[in-house]
């Protein structure tokens, strides 16, 4: 990744007339443009001398004005997590998908084929079921398809798990003839949020081994690697300089949230959700216009950006604060931190973009609703 | 509500071809209209010989379909949390809409105003602030607005606290020109999902006896109020039956949900999540293709329907199965029931009408993606 490669202007919209934030009705995703490009400059730089590529996870914003600045910074394509996500990201143009999940069942497999000719598609595999439907949906579209093999890392969720099983699965595969073996995957998912660092480097350096390993195996019988790709947000530095890794996923660090923050301090949170005051039952009470529906609590509660207040409770439609040192009046606006960015992304719509407090352009979140 | 009105067939659309559920693909959000009209017939029944009538929310389901089944049952309107919602359930003919939250701001208020042209729309409030922008509003527009009061019922929530500051606030509404006072709501959300029966009887007592004694207090002071709306899915029968209410709010009890059928059984669980297994990774080990972004966990995990295995984990795209007692095999299907209905509806474009196993009709989850 160079960060001379960006053109960070080049994706604004050319006839999208900057407004106040004032002008935005609430609740409103908004990303500080500045901030994003710092990070994306950040990780750039750390990319520019390694041997590992960038292929950051798309699932988090599904936005392709975000994804092609991470092309643009040097990534080599990006991360999808479903086919809605790969046909968005091919479609606008960016040239390599990877699908960390499997694609399973008749109408997946079908669409993936399709979907290959618009760019190339790398799909997870783990299982011989899977790998030959594969072949014979890509047969009948007469495309054929990359595959990698998803090994567990220590998850305990998807994934091959012994050397010997994998090495089975990459035969298999390299005796069809509509596929093509292209490598490994792992998602070291259980290190990531770990917080002590040096305690979640050495979690990533177990898994990102067990990977390797596996690679190693593969090669010693003669079956080519190419591929071999780890990292999550919170191990994004540990996997890219894992000997043996030629990919990392991360995907959170690009907008950043409250959780990912305590993790990984080096990424500036640049999303908020824009809310208004709309009752102040209490003097110390204050109801945002924003609940789960806007803005999501799965890791934990969302933040107060500039303090002086704090979340004590989301329902659907209500965020209830508590003031410390800050007065609000009904109408009044407050931006929240997000605690996850990826569940937040995917309820809405649009993505404000600001600079200096100023919205100068609205990205579409493209993939969001896609299911499939 | 009298069940004899409800023609349940005539809202299916004309030209759907029924299909099987092998020809949806996955993760697919589905209701079992049998269930489903019976649990409107059972809510019908026992609104037929009361005084008060219901108003079902529509922010659990967002889809007129139900909406409109729910009138033609005899409800006598939706209740809302938000404009977008109420904009296309008046467009989809519900003949009366009650927002349960405060609308604020400059773009919401005089939107409320320009939608209360296509049908009765009625407003809470809780403040001065937010009356004085309304009437403000519907001046420009040349709209009147009928408008509600919120009272604190003990959720610490919105709404008004002692019978004084809702008397003072009923005069200023009368006072001014263009808002209609029609009454009073409270939402005893702090009782709905007390799980004994007895426990959660008593607290929506004292929280229903507190809204109306705020209603008698104003009529003692001369103002007359028409509309006392209570109530949630968890204490609908209670709030249905408490001397002094006009209308009730429920709305997960339609479709209902896992958490909600612990507490007020007598509704079916009509909605589930079709997925289908994409990984097999060990012997008690099945992978979903069904995660936080198709259903969420912010009650509880969801439930596997038929049994035989337990949900262990939810992420991102993934649902983590524990097989006890059933044998699955990738690309087998699934059904999840949602630990919560109104969360889950909200993350889907399109639900699935099944009926004896076929797949009746689609209805679009129209007020899905609305924020405002």
């Amino acid at each position: 990744m160079s960060p001379t490669t960006a053109e960070p202007t080049a994706v604004l919209s050319a006839n999208f007339t900057p407004k106040s934030l004032a002008e935005l009705d609430t609740p409103a995703l908004m990303v500080d443009l500045s901030a994003m490009e710092r990070n994306i400059a950040r990780m750039a730089a750390f990319f520019k001398d390694k041997p590992a590529k960038a292929r950051p996870h798309s699932k988090t914003h599904k936005t392709p004005q975000i994804a092609l600045r991470q092309i643009a910074a040097g990534a080599i394509g990006v991360t999808c997590a479903k086919l809605d996500e790969a046909e968005v990201m091919l479609r606008a143009g960016v040239p390599s998908v990877l699908i960390a999940n499997q694609v399973v069942g008749p109408f997946k497999t079908a669409r993936a084929a399709r979907l290959a000719r618009l760019g190339e598609l790398i799909l997870s595999v783990d299982s011989a079921e899977n790998v030959r439907e594969l072949d014979a949906a890509a047969a009948r579209e007469g495309q054929p398809l990359n595959v990698i093999i998803e090994v567990d890392v220590g998850m305990d969720r998807s994934g091959t798990r012994t050397p010997q099983e994998t090495l089975e699965l990459a035969k298999l595969i390299r005796g069809l003839p509509n596929l093509r073996f292209r490598g490994l995957m792992g998602y070291e998912g259980h290190a990531v949020m770990i917080p002590e660092r040096d305690k979640r480097a050495e979690a990533a350096r177990l898994a990102n081994s067990k990977l390797v390993s596996h690679a190693e195996y593969l090669r010693a019988n003669r079956v080519e690697v190419e591929i071999v790709s780890a990292g999550g947000s919170g191990t994004w530095e540990m996997a890219g300089s894992h000997p043996g890794i030629t990919e990392v996923q991360m995907g959170s660090w690009v907008t950043m949230d409250a959780h990912y923050k305590k993790i990984i301090p080096e990424f500036e949170n640049a999303l908020t959700v824009l809310c208004t005051v709309i009752s102040r039952p209490s003097p110390e009470r204050a109801i945002l216009d924003c609940g789960m529906k806007a803005i999501t609590k799965d890791f934990e509660l969302p933040v107060v950006k500039d303090g002086g207040a704090e979340v004590i409770s989301l329902s659907e439609e209500h965020c209830k604060l508590k003031l410390t040192s800050r007065e609000l009046a009904i109408g009044d606006r407050v931006e929240l931190i997000p605690s996850h960015g990826c569940t937040t992304f995917n309820l809405h719509n649009e993505l404000f973009v600001v600079k200096d407090n100023e919205v100068v352009d609205v990205w579409p979140v493209a993939a969001r609703g896609g299911f499939h």
